[in-house]
């Protein structure tokens, strides 16, 4: 059947270990479980930067001076609302549909509204950058909203981004513990290289389309589970289990059953994962806060039974173990994970696009042939 | 500045020459300008297929009996309707965006109204896949008629599938002649391997997310000048040369300036496109048909032209140079030439995603990292 003539040919299914641009964005050193941005240690920005630096931060390769960083968290504030028509729209949208569906299809709707997007330039791309950032998460918190049967709630320009994201989501301004914690979540998603997200995204964008349709391939390839949708299982997962004493049996059962356990191991990282250790600090905070240690305490068993377990295989924690339990108890329900990674991801997207346009190059990779060698058409009638 | 620690390795910008999967669905000879879907030649599946057996050619990867084929075509006329619900939003959505970028989103609302789109079994996928095929023809032709300022035309179900696309774009009953060449113009676009659009496909689907969301990444992959975006910049250029015997000047001008032809050349095609060789001959047909020359000597004049400057360098003819002047003698604009292109690949984009999905692997590549070393977080007070 085969014609067989390229079948010598290696085929880089998954592209593992295929390198497809050069980036001064972030680098994940797997095997030490270190993860910066443009140098800096995730740690730190974790701790001392906030979302709108580590925006500018990776659109610019710098960090701001005060009064560039001041310029930039105004152009994002007055950036929050969304269209009055793309609101009545979006109201429109059915609500029993996955909501990164519906987060799309919001984006989509933006984007027809947006003066800049067909435009060419660097200071177009900036201004819609600045613009998708900043409404995507006003987005998000209003079709969350909607799902769950409440109205949207407008920004606060009183609010920092992330702060202003939980107010419009749950209703209620954050205490300064939970601002803080919801930033550092927006600034352990904002950028990783290339997951398929990302290479999604570059994709759309070698062909020189705009900015809008990278980032909504971007939103569609997050939607899946085994990318974006992770984080949502994870918690899931730990709902499941219910309580510590029982986390042990879990990893048993689903190692004996050949399964895999969700929040564990990644492609790249072989330890730790570096956004999993600060999640699991600020878990512990919000605990303290709440005086609620239920995740925390099932969590840290569950990590003790799989490392134990598959350590000497290079699996340990990722990001999802500890982000789920973090947003639950600022009080972020699970359907909004991966529409808020999203959110926080934009920025991401973005730089790389922005920063593989410096040097185009469309993406157009072959596939091994492997079908029926060349044949006649038969015609219907001497169809069997 | 530079870690410098991975500069020795490989970067595949454009993945030129990088196979990420295996395929049984087509073949493009480049060398020799041939082109197969399965095995078939493209000129035999022109001259006696149709789309719809070209649909289920792709999606079951062999020719369907007489009665499989009936029933083929009677679901794929069945899903003609888009849900009135969509279309009432669709007809609230701005009508000076480009047309692309509103087939998006038009595309993405539909997702929302699907109940099979969450599922994950076979049955399911082929249910979506009938269900995209047919409607995404639809909302082309309504989003067209929109933008047109008229009212979208309702599916004829005595016509086949591109007799009753072109209906339902230009309002009229089409001809044989025309229904016929509308019918080869579909399935000369319904598959070309791994295309940036068929690849931005397959990495949102290798993340397992749905095949709405797969083929949304496809349409905004479609959207790039580089890519689908070609065909109406290759009539945009016949329009400005106007006549046949200013051909000669304008290939002497663009090429003395160094710039590009539209039309000519392509990245796997080293000889005439296949494609450009049945385009010619039906715009022979047309043009006799019409009583009217103008383009058919006009890009015969530039063929010349092009051939004799570029074709020691491999550059001929290609898809877009005669696909234009066609579809134009079919009474449609060239703003709907991509969002066509796009219903006509749909079923590429569908045929990938589930050929792969069989052996599925996340796609996830690397970057070379050529920032700035690890470095301290600067305090913004003692920043310059």
């Amino acid at each position: 059947m085969s014609q067989g003539f390229m079948t010598n040919v290696a085929v880089h299914k998954g592209l593992d270990n295929i390198f497809i641009k050069h980036t001064a964005l972030s680098n994940i050193e797997g095997d030490k479980g270190r993860l910066y941005y443009l140098g800096y240690p995730i740690e730190e920005l974790a701790e001392y930067s906030t979302y709108e630096e580590v925006c500018f931060l990776l659109l610019n390769r710098r960090l701001p001076t005060k009064s560039e960083l001041q310029d930039f968290a105004r152009k994002l504030r007055k950036e929050r609302n969304v269209p009055e028509n793309v609101l009545k729209i979006i109201k429109e949208l059915p609500r029993d549909a996955p909501m990164v569906s519906v987060l799309r299809a919001s984006l989509d709707i933006l984007s027809l509204y947006d003066g800049d997007a067909e435009r060419n330039d660097v200071q177009a791309w900036m201004n819609v950058a600045v613009r998708i950032i900043s409404k995507i998460a006003t987005l998000v918190a209003a079709v969350y909203r909607l799902k769950k049967g409440l109205e949207p709630v407008d920004p606060n320009p009183s609010l920092s981004h992330s702060a202003n994201f939980l107010y419009m989501s749950t209703g209620r301004l954050p205490t300064p513990l939970e601002s803080k914690v919801m930033d550092v979540g927006f600034i352990l998603h904002a950028e990783h290289e290339l997951p398929a997200s990302s290479t999604a995204a570059l994709v759309v964008a070698s062909t020189l389309s705009d900015l809008y349709s990278a980032i909504s391939a971007g939103v569609s390839a997050l939607k899946g589970p085994l990318h974006g949708g992770a984080n949502e299982r994870a918690l899931e997962m730990l709902l499941e289990i219910g309580s510590p004493e029982k986390a042990e049996d879990y990893v048993d059962q689903q190692l004996s059953a050949g399964k895999k356990i969700m929040g564990f191991g990644h492609r790249v990282y072989k330890t730790f994962d570096p956004r999993a250790v600060i999640f699991k600090r600020y878990l512990e905070l919000l605990s303290d806060a709440k005086k609620d240690y239920r995740f925390l305490h099932l969590a840290n068993k569950l990590e003790e039974a799989v490392v134990r377990a598959l350590g000497s295989k290079s699996v340990f924690p990722n990001i999802d173990l500890y982000s789920g339990p973090v947003f639950h108890l600022l009080g972020l329900e699970k359907e909004i994970f991966t529409p808020m990674f999203a959110a926080a991801r934009s920025v991401g997207w973005i730089a790389h696009v922005l920063e593989y346009w410096e040097d185009n190059r469309l993406i157009r990779p072959r596939a091994v042939y492997v079908g029926p060698a060349p044949r006649r058409y038969v015609s219907l009638n001497e169809r069997l």
